[in-house]
């Protein structure tokens, strides 16, 4: 909702995410953004990579909803640490939630936070929560023309992930055009194409993913 | 994004929404907004709407897009007459964008506006944009828990449809958990089950809109 806010809620958040930032950095914790319209598959993809990850690294998560704690429910139901964020109303998460949800967490033993943002393809884009990636999860039901409609997600992106392609013939999605639609607006962007629930595909996504965390890790 | 608006935009929106409503109840048009998250076939369910409804009554439709025109196009090459909002990266219609959409449109031969708002389930709640009803399509891969966890949307809406639900056996949508979410938040809402692209169920939804509509025209 970029036109209807006050410059100074960017500038309190970003002032907010340069600490998270420090904080995260200094505990060698990677941090990672998760980021989709609702239904998309947030919550069964951070599971499937909780289920890859999880042996060699130590994990969290930050639940951002609107309202209830079913996802956190499932989440702690995996055996990891789950907080949840209830916006009460709010379209995406803010690094004063995170600062919040982080406050209860021991930084110190943790490899890898996940924050599974807002259920919305708009709003969460602007908003710096510290992290070191944000990631777009697009489904396939969703349809190929979705870069082109809210680009800013997939800009500001460092991966794309195209979930529930075990559907595909069911919904005549061009997997070319969208590859097309996303490089061009982010070249660099790796795009993993997954069936979270399936399987097909997690390993891809997952050791780009700890590469990523083992970089933070040895610096 | 309700935590960081002013109380003033939305009075500024409220204002012109009620200016808006007087001029759609002085010409005896209906005005419908749909909202729903990307992907949950807005744009394929006013196409089916429109070749329903065409033949009784003049539509018009104002499409709301972050970027883009692609769904604009689709419907012009229905034979409708279609606006086009592109609202430069906010998240949601506001009742300014449709003024100005409307001020090119004929209101004196149109009986029925259908207004495709930006795909968010969040922030279009809270904006009244001067229509006689808010419909929220769900699409079933989406999943069954969407009201829990959106329930302003589905609160406000007088009525809701099911979209996708040919595709029910894959997704493993429980109908009846839905439905008792929804009756939950919004008891007097009806439900319609459809397949906006093959066709099932658009008949009980559109001959509701009728209804609608032409209550609006006896006034």
């Amino acid at each position: 909702m970029q036109i209807d806010i006050n410059k100074s809620v960017f500038e309190r958040n970003d002032a907010l995410a340069s600490q998270l930032r420090k904080r995260f950095s200094e505990n060698h914790v990677y941090v990672v953004d998760i980021c989709a319209s609702p239904g998309a598959g947030k919550t069964s993809t951070i599971l499937a990579t909780i289920d890859a990850l999880c042996d060699e690294f130590n994990i969290a998560v930050i639940e951002g909803d609107i309202a209830s704690s079913v996802d956190a429910e499932r989440i702690k139901a995996a055996g990891i640490p789950a907080v949840q964020i209830n916006t009460g109303g709010a379209c995406h998460l803010e690094s004063s939630m995170i600062t919040r949800a982080v406050d209860v967490l021991d930084l110190e033993r943790l490899d890898l936070i996940i924050v599974e943002n807002v259920g919305n393809l708009v709003c969460p884009t602007d908003f710096d929560l510290g992290e070191n990636a944000k990631v777009i999860i697009l489904s396939v039901p969703e349809g190929d023309d979705k870069p082109l409609k809210y680009p800013g997600i997939f800009e500001v992106s460092q991966a794309v992930i195209l979930n529930k392609v075990d559907t595909a013939p069911l919904f005549n999605f061009d997997e070319e055009a969208f590859r097309n639609a996303v490089q061009t607006l982010n070249p660099n962007a790796p795009i993993f194409p997954i069936s979270a629930t399936a399987g097909q595909g997690v390993e891809e996504w997952t050791e780009w993913l700890a590469g990523e965390i083992r970089r933070v890790q040895e610096t």
